[in-house]
């Protein structure tokens, strides 16, 4: 089982593979990141019984499990980075901390059709997504070892996409990550301060000022961040604080469908269909703290790469204003 | 002038890009990360007055500033991230927080040959490269506007070089970087607890495991670290407690050349001429808690994309065991 290392020195969690699985020089030949693209799909309509025993899936009739038929399935990933069985087992070795790497890796097959992209679904096909997004994420946080369930999409090859046939994934982790951790901790200052959700006034920040706006819906509004990390980065909220996407019922469901779509959208059609990132962050499981936290999605497209400057400082370097990316973004007709 | 922001919930610093010198959509085409081959070199020898005039250089003999004739020369980035004119201006917008980009971006022209590979480079020419990371140090930290000198090499596509030709770049920030003030942080948090430095400690354990070691020799050490971010990672530690490399006379800068080269050639060998970044982290500027910080070298090889789940989490996923990584640099004829 890989172990799970703790950074004696800044805290920062790795999941690190045990000895005789580890790769070697010559599995990282220089294409080794590529997409597969035409390869045999596992993926596709037919061939369920390429990929492990679904653990959910979005079926119209009565069809049966791992067979066809359905619009969505939740599969456990073939190669997972943490793996369900087992304890924890926390323990150190001299100055490191450590436990076993015990965890749920599941992949989401958003559609059954190969050559289909998520910024060109029906709204009714991102519904189902979200649906399963939340249905594992409930499923996942019952098991008392996990602390955080993480749910991200890489769309093409410069966003680390092994894959082509979409999909999402889910990853369950015995600890909550520390880009969460740091930004429960910053809100919660926030919170102890001035007794307000800081997101709750960036939100209102932002709508007043209009200048990094992208679009808004009855219940969401997605913006370019002031601080990005990469350019044209973008967030979607929901107006309404909450910690967690879980609780919402049909009609939120559909509104953070049409507003996701909306934003991969123009995306597409602003960049040319970037390769990108997006993930949800929501509460840790049984978070204490649900004045202070409010849950949203992130999406960083990948243009450009991550050089020596940030690796080694976390500061990042961003030559597109926010205000220029939403300007751009807004202009795309959807 | 480009502006500094600091994210109002987790505090990273990002650079961003004023608005009229903003990078449009068109400006990332796809092949805009590309490393530029073979494209008129304003770095080689005979080429001194296509670069801003210098600012150092090493130079046998009696030749002239910006003429041929020199060994390594740094010169200021003609597309500076930070630029040295102006006051910093911290002020606030609502809920963000910023100052002017000022700063200073230099370049470190390691070498007169477009062809040469720092991994080939002799021990003599090292020196040169590092006498000059020492000199740039000094003297940027003059300046009362800068916290922090950071120093970092960018080699090959993967690892975002956008020229080919050697260089370092040498960066003068107004504010010390998040993963530095962490590792301080986490540094003099270790100290207060048990009266030692972090890093001692973590040098001798791992010299003592051996498993993970690479190479040392009288004055250095290195080592894949417990806990890397990428596989193959490896770290150069001076085997003596000290927070700066800035007060290195011959005898220590010959032994520290000598085994950056080793590294970085052990790692040509075993992973077949790999990209790489490598960054120095050194003490801030001023630092006055000189007993708990230990300056080091951390190279990253890139292999992989980082994706999703590191983006949204900082947890890595690291697929080589930092001990096989260490076995196989180990057995590199160097």
């Amino acid at each position: 089982m890989a172990q799970v290392r703790r950074d004696p020195v800044i805290g920062r969690w790795v999941i690190v593979e045990q000895r005789d699985k580890s790769l070697g020089p010559a599995d990282y030949e220089k294409e080794s990141h590529l997409t597969k693209k035409g390869a045999f799909c596992q993926f596709c309509n037919g061939r369920e019984g390429q990929t492990p025993p679904e653990v959910d899936a979005i079926r119209p009739g009565a069809y049966a499990p791992n067979a066809p038929g359905w619009l969505s399935r939740v599969v456990p990933n073939k190669f997972p980075a943490l793996r369900i069985e087992g304890a924890l087992d926390r323990r150190g070795v001299g100055l490191y901390d450590m436990t076993n790497g015990v965890g749920a890796h599941e992949v989401l097959i958003e559609t059954p059709d190969h050559h289909k992209n998520f910024a060109d679904y029906s709204i009714e096909e991102v519904v189902n997504v979200i649906k399963l997004y939340q249905n594992r994420s409930m499923s996942l946080a019952r098991d008392k070892r996990f602390k955080y369930i993480m749910i991200f999409k890489n769309y093409g090859q410069s966003a680390g996409a092994s894959l082509e046939h979409a999909h999402s994934q889910i990853i369950a982790l015995p600890m909550v990550p520390k880009y969460v951790a740091e930004e429960l901790d910053g809100a919660q200052k926030y919170y102890d301060f001035r007794g307000r959700c800081v997101f709750c006034d960036m939100i209102q920040q932002e709508y007043q000022d209009q200048r990094r706006m992208i679009t808004s819906n009855d219940d969401f509004l997605s913006f370019c961040p002031f601080v990005p990390r990469f350019p044209f980065e973008s967030w979607i909220f929901p107006k309404e604080h909450g910690i967690d996407f879980v609780t919402m019922q049909d009609t939120q469901r559909y509104q953070l469908a049409q507003i996701l779509k909306d934003v991969l959208l123009r995306m597409k059609i602003c960049l040319s269909d970037p390769s990108y990132n997006f993930y949800l962050h929501v509460a840790p499981v049984n978070y204490e703290n649900p004045q202070s936290y409010h849950w949203h999605i992130e999406i960083v497209p990948q243009l450009t790469r991550v050089a020596g400057f940030e690796w080694g400082t976390g500061f990042y370097v961003v030559r597109t204003a926010p205000s220029v990316a939403a300007e751009c973004l807004r202009g795309a007709v959807t």
